[in-house]
């Protein structure tokens, strides 16, 4: 096999045989996908509701301190369900490809995307690749779609949010978006900072069982930040109030975000969420997401209220407030 | 909204926002796209075995005679489902647009996607865009994935092929392949040539209804084409005979096909599957396909034998006997 993706690799012969099961079935390896039909036939499922979810990625730099875009294109459909409050089951991986894209690269993205699955308990069970010619694409651009089902009873949605409720989130903000612009923009003075990116499927069902019935609603805190997803949920008509100094952010990420003129609260995250809890059980759900690896540094930062309504506001360590709206402008392009 | 594609509207912002809800919900429309989770949460299924695939759309032009990359996608992703003798439910989309796309064009291509969606009684539920700066991408990029059911009882794939099963085609080959080659290579000559682009589930439905328990396998003839499904189906052990004299093929593809100097019998279709289905069936089979609008040239092609295994052999109207083998090289890039 040559060692560059070429436009043969696309045309549904030979060569494309060869990289499905070379490449994609080696690495990804579980009966379903091996079974090579145009569709997959999947195992029998638990009982509940299906809940389905998908996502491009295009980030660039492909792979970044911390991940690479195979690991975050599992991790972000296996988040997408798990804050829908869904147990992910199955995946499917479609790549476009670039002629002249290294085959020592997309295996390596693989093996990576493998490794994610493995670690979230979920399989790639079918899969799409096409090529384009040079110059129509920008290396490798990855589509998953995620298959998973929510337990009968579990249901989590802005529209179960009530005040009183405490927002949590599992730890530091901005640091997968600083990661990749540190990458990108080749900022070396900060050599510690790496993408959050990893699955949070484990974490989210361990919240879930230590607060039954508590958490109201979750989402991760992706494109846009902590502020976008707070504003989504204000549009449901409730106000939201969080405290600056609860927030926690690392002094690389304050650091890197000030160089570049950016905001950690804007910036995303592939290995964070935002948990509104009934607040009853919010000292019970801080200590079982600290109890786990990929919640270490979770911390309470604010609280739904029926104030403001349809607005986010942050209260400053000087009482002063600030109204944090939506992002209008100063897009972080191609950031996941 | 400005009449272009911006690198804000793949912020995660406000521009977002606004493009999901005045181009995408507004047509798609349906209600479990505009509750505007991260995950779509499914009314139930029907019983039957979950079939799930998926598909990316390179396709260049966007539009060309028959069709565009949008109404590709959801026939596809549809006739994916349908080939595994599944019913289509739900899809999703994702979109890699590239800076600079003209938001009518893409309006139009997702006003062609809620309209193909209707016409296969599909649900567009869930979906994602992605915008890349000027010249990272070619305009436009979709990815569709796709959940089905399979009724219980029903079990189609190459490992129920027998020898003496009768190969049916629903109709002319090549068209789709050869409608974007006229369209690429601005051949005006042949103006009646179109993509065959269609969701076939319609007609795959009646097919099992007439035949049932008769129809073995289904597939799909897309990229390579009626060879590279046949000799799929040969790798399962069986040999395959066909006659060049039955194969359906219109005055129009012959003619482009020998100006390019390409072989219809390779060329993409996107609205054409291959049958095997039993003998004793195989008129009704032929029947109930003409009786429909997309089968209505319908063919009987072939024969599984118990010869030649693993190999696929044309038949010529002289007597002679060719091997016709995987496509090798001179792929046709970007054809789906």
């Amino acid at each position: 096999m040559s060692n560059q993706i070429l436009l043969s690799h696309g045309s549904g012969g030979l060569l494309s045989h060869e990289l499905v099961r070379d490449i994609f079935i080696r690495h990804f390896d579980n009966p379903t996908l091996s079974a090579e039909g145009d569709s997959a036939l999947l195992p029998a499922l638990p009982a509940g509701r299906l809940a389905l979810t998908t996502d491009s990625y295009v980030v660039q730099p492909l792979e970044f301190p911390g991940g690479d875009i195979g690991k975050l294109a599992v991790c972000g459909t296996v988040n997408d369900l798990a804050v829908a409050g869904a147990a992910p089951h199955y995946l499917t991986a479609g790549f476009i490809l670039e002629e002249g894209l290294s085959l020592d690269l997309l295996e390596r993205v693989v093996i990576s995307m493998a490794a994610t699955a493995r670690a979230a308990n979920v399989q790639i069970v079918t899969g799409d690749t096409k090529v384009v010619e040079r110059g129509a694409a920008d290396g490798l651009f990855i589509n998953t779609a995620g298959l998973g089902v929510v337990p009968p009873g579990l249901a989590l949605s802005p529209a179960q949010l009530e005040p009183g409720d405490v927002l949590l989130v599992n730890g530091t903000l901005g640091d997968h978006g600083m990661a990749v612009m540190m990458q990108r923009e080749e900022l070396a003075f900060t050599s510690t900072l790496k993408s959050d990116c990893a699955p949070l499927n484990g974490l989210i069902a361990a919240l879930l069982a230590a607060a039954p019935g508590a958490v109201h609603c979750l989402r991760d805190a992706t494109r846009g930040g902590l502020v976008t997803v707070l504003n989504e949920w204000a549009e449901s008509g409730v106000g939201i109030t969080i405290q600056e100094t609860a927030i926690p952010v690392r002094d690389a990420v304050r650091a890197i975000s000030e160089l570049l003129g950016l905001d950690p609260l804007y910036a995303a995250n592939e290995g964070k969420f935002v948990a509104a809890v009934a607040p009853e059980a919010a000292e019970r759900a801080l200590r079982a997401l600290r109890a786990q690896p990929l919640g270490r540094e979770a911390a309470i930062i604010g609280r739904i209220t029926a104030k403001h309504a349809g607005r986010v506001v942050l209260e400053t360590p000087y009482g002063a407030q600030r109204i944090l709206q939506m992002l209008t402008g100063a897009p972080l392009p191609r950031i996941c």
